[in-house]
């Protein structure tokens, strides 16, 4: 992480201390395996909390959108944003009610989106949107063009004030409920892709990471 | 949803409103699937986004948290908060890379949490927590004691002002791309248990949602 990145009072983890982790690559690890990120804002008026999806590229989350959508318009603003990822691995089930968790991936950056101008730069972002979400679909998909190019705005949040937090292992039960006649582990849960659905006007055949997809860990 | 449920400004949603459901039954049915919502908040200074744990309860969205944690305390200074609730269904690939998509079901609800006060309520509250996560779950582990009610934290977000936005379906290629050589079609993706781990200090034999964990679709 840049040298910047210390913790702040923000994200230094009040709670659970020993869950979070400072370092660039778990943070990377995080960002990297996410669809969606959640964007909070204040208008003035209201807090909003808005999916998006993200992607990152060296030392930024990347979210684009429609240059007159509601999304674009209230980041371009110069707002404080708030911007959390997290990603869900599993029920961790004690002896107890109480002694009940979950086992999560997640993240938090705080700072402010800026416009990237340059087109050339714009194009770059966006294909390595698409690699991100399939490696290789960016050099078959037909690539945007200079109307479609000019209507989309994508933001750039640099990773300066960033902190993930991990929680993963089984239940941690009080002394008093080890001999409970109760189950305790973990059942983990995992994204994962689907047969494929080929659209009606599809008359192709299915490339390498359509024919992949279905029983893969895709998050 | 109750009568003062219509879409107010900031819940109608402003581009894409063809993906816009104002239906309780399509809201409840995002929030019965989802095992965290993220909240922004304000706290006069800075936004924050935080992911926790949910649940439903008739025109309720329900949280919990310690105590003396940061969640609680901020949650239950008449801070306004926005909540939101994302689930990824697919990606959707169509011919132009500006028109790829993704498939997801989301909510966003504008409101204000409660303290649940009531101890009997709490405790009935906590059990439905249990109960959405597994059921049968709350009928075997062992129920919070008196100390570790008082240390909990229940608090409820009426459910009066929420959106609902889905897409599914297939991609929309514009006319002229309909002809290039490149698949379109849907890969779809759910979130599915995996084998169960049990602790080390487990000695008794598995319940059967922990038996039917593995393979099914849990989110």
């Amino acid at each position: 992480m840049p040298s910047g990145s210390a913790p702040t009072a923000r994200t230094r983890i009040r709670r659970l201390a020993e869950r979070a982790v400072y370092e660039q690559a778990a943070l990377y690890a995080v960002l990297d395996a996410a669809y969606v990120c959640h964007i909070a804002f204040y208008d003035g008026t209201s807090c909003h909390c808005i999916p998006t999806a993200c992607w990152r590229d060296g030392d930024y989350l990347y979210v684009h959108g429609s240059n007159g959508g509601r999304l674009v318009r209230q980041l371009t603003g110069d707002n404080e944003v708030s911007v959390a990822i997290t990603l869900m691995d599993g029920l961790v089930l004690a002896k107890s009610a109480f002694n009940h968790s979950m086992n999560y991936r997640s993240a938090v950056i705080y700072g402010r989106f800026e416009v990237v101008a340059d087109a050339q730069e714009k194009r770059r972002l966006l294909d390595g949107f698409m690699r991100h979400l399939l490696p290789g679909r960016e050099l078959q998909a037909r690539p945007g063009n200079d109307k479609e190019l000019a209507a989309t705005s994508v933001l750039a949040l640099r990773l300066d004030e960033a902190a993930v937090k991990i929680r993963d292992g089984g239940p941690e039960d009080d002394a008093e409920d080890m001999d409970l006649p109760v189950w305790a582990g973990v059942l983990p849960m995992q994204l994962m892709g689907q047969a494929p659905l080929a659209a009606p006007h599809n008359t192709v055949a299915a490339p390498d990471y359509v024919q992949t997809w279905a029983g893969r860990n895709v998050g």
